[in-house]
C-alpha cells in the first residue's frame, strides 16, 4: 500500500444516518452498502450493532454482501458492545471493530465521572479485547479536538501497544480551525512513540462549516484516513462530505495524495443516499447540488463558453454530471443569449444582438428563468426578426 | 475602527442571487437589505446596476432606505459601467463602487485576449474614474486564487496608488486550499508597497466545500473584510456563508476578532432569505439548518442532557434557535428516553426503563421518529405501566 494511499472511511450507514427521521431499513442499508463498495470506498462503517436489534441485523447482513470493503462496527469501550459487534461482523471477508472513549477533560468529567489514568485504562482494556475477536482494531479518543495533545499522546501510545490499528482523532463538536486541527495531527504524529505502526484517521464534523477543510488539513499533517459520509449528512450539521475531500484531492495532483474512489458515481450515489433518506441536498451544495455546476451570471457565461477552464475547475463528467447546464436569467450576458441561440437556430449580428438583448432583458426581469422556448419567442417577436438567418 | 475589526460585506443581494431561477424583485431585495442593515453588515452589496434595469432600480431604492451600513455596486472595468453604478448609488448615505478585472493568466489571455501590462493599466483607469465620483472604492482581482503572486502585488500596488480603499482577493473558481488561501494574503500584507492605506478582502467560492475555511484563514492572516451571503447561497456552489464565518470568529475569541453582527438574528434572516429566493437550506447546514442543534444518537443524547457543553459549542439561542430540539430515535439512548419519559410525566426506575427501553427500540425500528404521543402509548402498553408513578 502506498504511503500516499488516503483511505476513506464510509460512515453515512452509521455516524451519517443518525438523523432525526431519517433511519434507514436493512433493505436501503443494503442497497447504499453495494454501492459503496462499488465506489471504492475501503471501509464502511456499517452500524452500530449493540445499539438496538434493525442494528445489529443491517450489520449482519452487510458482512455478508461487502466484497472488497473492510466492514465495521461501533462500540463504546464496553465488552458487550464488543462482543457483540464481532458476533454482527462474523461474516464479513475483512472485519474491523471501532472501539474508544472520551478523552477530554468535559468527557471525562461530565460524561465518565472519572480520572485521566482510569480513561486509559479503559481505552487499554477496550482495544486488547477487541483484538481477541479481529486484527483490524480501530481506537476513537472522542472529542480529541478539546483534548490537550499531550495526554491525547498518551492515549494513542497506550492503544498502539494494545494492538489499534488505527486511531480516529475526531473533532467531535466541529469546533477547531483547520490549521489548529492540522496541528493536532502534526503533533501526534511527530510525538507519539510507535505512531508507524498505526494509521492516523480525521473525523471531523461540520458545526462550524468546516468538516472539509479540517480533514484536508489533517492528511497534509500525516493522517491517511478521512471518515466521512455521502453528502456530508449526519446529525446536527453532520459530517465531513466525502465527495469534497475526495475531489480536493483529485483536484490537487501535487498534494500527492490519492484514493481509490470511482468519482464518476459520485452524482448518482448522491441521489441515492439523498432519495433514500429523504434529506435532498441544497442546490449550491458542492460537487452533487442541482446548481453546482450551472452558470447564470453574464461575466461567467462569457468566461465559460470561450474557455471552459475560465471558471470551471472540475470537469462535471468527473463526478457523473452530464453536462454544464446554461441557465439564461436577467443576469445572463448578451454571449450567452447569442449562444443559446444558435444552438437553437439563430445566427445574430451585432446589430440585431442589441435589440433583442434589450428585448430578452425585459423578459428576463418578469419571468426567473428563461427557457429555449422563450427564446424563440422573444426573437420571433422583435423586429429585426425578419432580417435573421437561421444559423 | 479597532485593528481587529472584520467588516462584512453582503452580497446576498448581487452574487447570492446569482442562482439560476431565484431572481429577487426589487421589494423583496428592499425587505432584505432592511434586514441587513440591522443585522449590522458593513457593506451591502446591492446589485450590478448597469446589468439589467431591474438591478439599477434595486440599487437606487436600497441606496434610499440603508440607513448604517455602506451601499456598494458592482462593475466590470468599463467607463459606462461605473457611470451607471454612480448614478444608482447617488442617493447612499455612505457609497461604494466596486470595480476590477480578471487578473489570472487564464482569464488575460481567454476572456480579455490582452497582456498583463495592459490589463493593470485597465484596473488603474477604472479605480481613478471610480474614484471621481466616490470616496469608497473597492478592487478585485478576479481569479486572484489563480493569479501568481508577484503580478498581483504589483496590481495591487497600482490600484492603491490610484485610490482603491478596498483589495478584493477572490478565489473565484473556489479552488484554493486554506493554508494556500492564507498564504496569498500574508503575502500581499508583507509584499505590497503602500498596503496600510487599504484593506484586503477575502471572497471565496465554494465550489470544493472550502469558502468557509479560506475565509477564516484569509482574516487570520491579515485580510479586515469578508464577503459572504446568507445561508452561502450563489452561482454554482455558492460564496461564504455570513452565519459560519461570523459565528466561528464569535466562538473563538482568542483570534481577537470580531464583527459588528447581532448573531442572534442569524436564524430569522436565513429563513427570510430562503424563503424570498425560494431556496431551501438542507438540514444539516452549519449554524442555522434545521437540525444544525438537534441530537438523536443515544451516546450524544445522554452527554447533552449531563452537560449542555459536552456537545455543543455554540448555545442556539445565539443564532435565534430558541432551544436545542432533542428527538427520539432508535439511535436514543435510554436517558435520553428517560428524560423525554419524565418531561411527560412518568419518573421511571432503572427496571421499568429496560422494559420499556426495549418495547421503545422494536417501536422505532418501526417508526422513524418517535415523538411524545408515542411514548405514552410505549409506556402504558408496557407490563411495568401499573407499577409506574407520575412524576
Amino acid at each position: 500500500m502506498s504511503n500516499n494511499n488516503v483511505q476513506i472511511f464510509d460512515t453515512t450507514l452509521r455516524d451519517g444516518e443518525q438523523v432525526p427521521g431519517c433511519k434507514l431499513n436493512t433493505e436501503q442499508k443494503l442497497i447504499i452498502a453495494e454501492q459503496l463498495d462499488i465506489l471504492g470506498v475501503d471501509i464502511i462503517e456499517a452500524g452500530f450493532p449493540v445499539s438496538s436489534p434493525g442494528d445489529f441485523k443491517s450489520v449482519e447482513e452487510i458482512s455478508k454482501i461487502v466484497k472488497n470493503a473492510t466492514v465495521c462496527g461501533l462500540t463504546r469501550s464496553v465488552e458487550n458492545d464488543i462482543k457483540v459487534a464481532a458476533e454482527a461482523l462474523k461474516l464479513a471477508k475483512t472485519a474491523r471493530i471501532h472501539t474508544g472513549i472520551g478523552t477530554s477533560d468535559s468527557h471525562i468529567k461530565h460524561k465518565f465521572k472519572s480520572t485521566r489514568e482510569n480513561i486509559i485504562e479503559r481505552a487499554v482494556k477496550a482495544v486488547s479485547y477487541a483484538k481477541s475477536f479481529v486484527e483490524d482494531v480501530e481506537f476513537y479518543a472522542e472529542d480529541a479536538g478539546r483534548t490537550d495533545n499531550e495526554y491525547l499522546a498518551r492515549v494513542c501510545e497506550a492503544v498502539i501497544k494494545a494492538g489499534a490499528t488505527v486511531l480516529n482523532i475526531p473533532d467531535t463538536t466541529g469546533y477547531c480551525l483547520p490549521h489548529e486541527y492540522g496541528a493536532k495531527i502534526k503533533y501526534l504524529k511527530e510525538n507519539v512513540k510507535g505512531i508507524e505502526k498505526a494509521r492516523l484517521s480525521c473525523h471531523c464534523h461540520n458545526d462550524l462549516g468546516l468538516a472539509t477543510a479540517n480533514s484536508i488539513e489533517g492528511v497534509i499533517n500525516g493522517a491517511r484516513q478521512i471518515e466521512c459520509t455521502i453528502n456530508g449528512i449526519g446529525e446536527r450539521a453532520g459530517n465531513t462530505a466525502l465527495e469534497e475531500v475526495v475531489m480536493i484531492l483529485k483536484q490537487h495532483p501535487y498534494l500527492n495524495l490519492d484514493t481509490k474512489i470511482q468519482t464518476e458515481m459520485l452524482y448518482g450515489i448522491s441521489q441515492l443516499v439523498s432519495d433514500s433518506m429523504g434529506i435532498y441536498t441544497q442546490p449550491n451544495k458542492a460537487i452533487v447540488g442541482a446548481n453546482a455546476f450551472a452558470h447564470s451570471s453574464g461575466i461567467h457565461q462569457d468566461g465559460v463558453i470561450k474557455n471552459r477552464e475560465t471558471y470551471e475547475i472540475i470537469d462535471p463528467k468527473d463526478v457523473g454530471v452530464t453536462e454544464s447546464a446554461i441557465v439564461l436569467t436577467a443576469r445572463s450576458g448578451r454571449a450567452a443569449l447569442a449562444y443559446r441561440a444558435k444552438n437553437i437556430g439563430y445566427e445574430l449580428t451585432k446589430l440585431q444582438l442589441d435589440e433583442i438583448y434589450t428585448n430578452f432583458l425585459d423578459f428576463a426581469d418578469k419571468k426567473k428563468e428563461v427557457d429555449d422556448k422563450d427564446i424563440h419567442q422573444i426573437i420571433e417577436n422583435s423586429k429585426v426578426y425578419n432580417e435573421i438567418i437561421s444559423a
